[in-house]
């Protein structure tokens, strides 16, 4: 059975989680918006589901539709052995994940601080203020609690949570590449700082299926349209 | 056992989703912060403990330690017949409830847009723009979208998911007293709307166990500290 991704087509943003989870998985999985009329058929079950999703990204599996990014991280995590079996490791796992998760949102405030409904150019002053709060405050205070999390991991400092690969250590790869795009310089000097989660990035870039799906057409460059955005200005 | 729930003292903020939880259930806890030198051990065991939380709220159950909101609730459903016992209807509860803290970051930013560094009173008109967009597209978009899962529910519309009560419905009414507080006039317009929503609302206040808790000293009133802060110029 292939799974069904719904995400918006032109861009990483937050299906990015999912399909590094789904490719690290090797699990089948279409794309759907993609392919043809793939984003009207993701607008329809958004409108006509008995259990309708709030917002892209969802994931059909099956009779199930799960939206939100965590909780299909949640989901995935148990079905792949991304996660640990064991209650109280998998909540961990999915602690860091739903603060990945609000770093997440704040970097995509950073463009966006008034509203969603206006464009940047029409906030660029705010963004400004609060990029420059996100980049000197933000960025090295949740790179750092990672660092003390790798560096407390009773199992080894190579993951987050355990001793084996998690959807969070994923998560946290994405959104250190995210970062490191969209804020060069203030990442570069936070990641000098925190050198385990450096080295989980890297290593997780070389793994094989992840090395394989980055170099592939099915990873999506980073541009102006997602969360991780690179407007020079904002970088200080 | 009694649970410890670590939270900030003088607010409803993100706890009082938890809280709600643990008075539904009848559970025992201590409200630790609230107590002697309650805010110096929350903040030792942010600064100190193996699996750190980033922020608060945080709750301790025996030896675990868990934080985010959605994730402790996770657990407390699941301890406490908060959510259904089957996976698929305990990731829709999830599901919902991770929506739900969409909507709360959402309020959150209307008064600090710009950072949480800054005073309500330096980022005033970013606030009144970022308050126009939620109050007139967002709050209706997301109260819509509970009014409909009310609407599909085949088990009927009394409850978020299934025939029983959840912490979603808990949290639902949570962010409508919320919404009600900081936007009153949006907030009505818009439950005027969506009468399931209204009705749900109702319905928990009247629960014995949530009543008594919200006349007792437990509950903290609303204040200017919070999430939902009462500025009238937001309400347009």
């Amino acid at each position: 059975m292939s799974y069904e991704l719904y995400y918006w087509p032109t861009i990483q943003g937050r299906g990015e989680f999912v399909r590094l989870a789904l490719e690290e998985a090797g699990a089948e999985y279409v794309d759907v918006a993609r392919g043809p009329n793939g984003t009207r058929a993701m607008m329809r079950l958004m409108r006509d589901a008995e259990k309708p999703p709030f917002a892209p990204p969802f994931l059909r599996s099956g009779d199930l539709l799960i939206g939100q990014t965590s909780a299909i991280l949640l989901y995935l995590g148990a079905q792949h052995g991304l996660a640990p079996k064991d209650p109280a490791g998998g909540l961990w796992t999915h602690q860091i994940q739903l603060t990945i998760a609000d770093l997440v949102n704040e970097a995509h405030d950073t463009h966006h601080p008034v509203g969603v409904g206006l464009y940047y150019e029409d906030q660029k002053d705010e963004a400004l203020r609060r990029a420059k709060e996100f980049r000197q405050s933000r960025i090295p205070k949740f790179l750092q609690w990672f660092e003390e999390i790798l560096d407390r991991n009773p199992s080894g400092s190579d993951h987050l949570v355990g001793a084996d690969l998690t959807y969070a250590d994923l998560s946290l790869f994405q959104v250190v590449e995210g970062l490191t795009y969209a804020f060069p310089y203030a990442t570069a000097a936070a990641l000098r700082k925190t050198p385990l989660v450096a080295a989980l990035h890297r290593a997780v870039a070389e793994r094989p299926r992840i090395r394989a799906y980055l170099e592939s057409e099915r990873r999506i460059p980073f541009n102006q349209e997602g969360i991780f955005r690179q407007y020079s200005e904002l970088d200080g």
